[in-house]
């Protein structure tokens, strides 16, 4: 049971956003420039993050969510998110991104474990100020909708086809969009 | 030295948040709702929350700037903002402020870590549930501007007169007014 009243049927950072418009708006905002905004990172490449950071905080709703957003923007390849939240320096993807991984994975302990050797190291594989900038502040936002998810302990859906349906209308709208807030159709049957 | 290019002799947040309207935009929005919006918290107590979980996850710039915003909420009480930070069980504030330090201190650990009976605890203290909501994404969402802060390395000047400065400028103005993003004038020497 949520920790709080919230509205039935709706699962994870839905229930919440629901009864506070006020914060929902930039909440909505921020997570919508950082992983679907005009990037040289794509967003399958950003949900990655999102995804792995929210896996580390062990957040079942939000890895799952952006797990399925990432595997549907992939054409359906949920495998290779499995093997990057299981160990990323050993999945298909590339050097860049796994060097962004790194420090995304050591903001998500604590803002002070990156170090300049990380930059570093990400900057030889070709990533820029604005990637290095983004992945901290993606990493950063997602070790807070993390912690409101589950701080409030919001109805986390063990139910696949949930987080399918999620990702598709994360792939296909972003997070903007109008009807958002609908409880999915496999949650409402 | 900070891990990406910043603008020289801006203090902590307000670097990164220059080279990147587009995500500041929504960060300078949740702050301000977060802690300075129509409530039954006063802008003085859920800055409490800020510093306290900004201390807990040792930013210094956090700690400091909005330590100094709620000590000038409340007339320059700086002490008060320390003994908090010490110790909220001893300190002369409500035992519904307590109730939700400890809840905060949680979400600052790891959202999982909110139990019912911390919720249950605030709730015989007089705690609302928009109460315990937003003292939980506050939390959330400090330890997002804190792993920003720290996670790119920014300048956090140890001058006491920028923080004074920084506090009086949120209490009167709070955080979108125009003008924050230039130099505080004790760091511009």
């Amino acid at each position: 049971m949520a920790h709080i009243k919230l509205p039935e049927g709706v699962p994870g950072i839905r229930g919440p956003m629901l009864i506070s418009p006020e914060t929902t708006k930039p909440l909505r905002e921020l997570v919508e420039v950082l992983l679907r905004g005009p990037h040289t990172l794509t967003p399958a490449e950003r949900e990655m993050i999102a995804t792995y950071v929210s896996s580390e905080n062990h957040c079942y709703y939000c890895q799952h969510s952006h797990g399925a957003a990432a595997a549907e923007e992939l054409g359906g390849n949920y495998e290779l998110i499995d093997q990057i939240k299981r160990d990323f320096s050993a999945a298909p993807i590339s050097d860049k991104m796994k060097a962004l991984l790194t420090i995304a994975g050591k903001v998500q302990k604590g803002g002070k474990h990156v170090t300049a050797d990380d930059v570093h190291r990400a900057r030889l594989q070709g990533a820029t100020d604005k990637e290095i900038h983004d992945t901290v502040l993606i990493a950063a936002a997602f070790c807070m909708y993390n912690r409101y998810v589950d701080g409030l302990a919001t109805w986390q859906p063990r139910d696949p086809e949930v987080y399918r349906e999620i990702g598709q209308r994360i792939a296909n709208h972003g997070y903007t969009a109008p009807g958002w807030e609908r409880p999915v159709s496999s949650t409402a049957k």
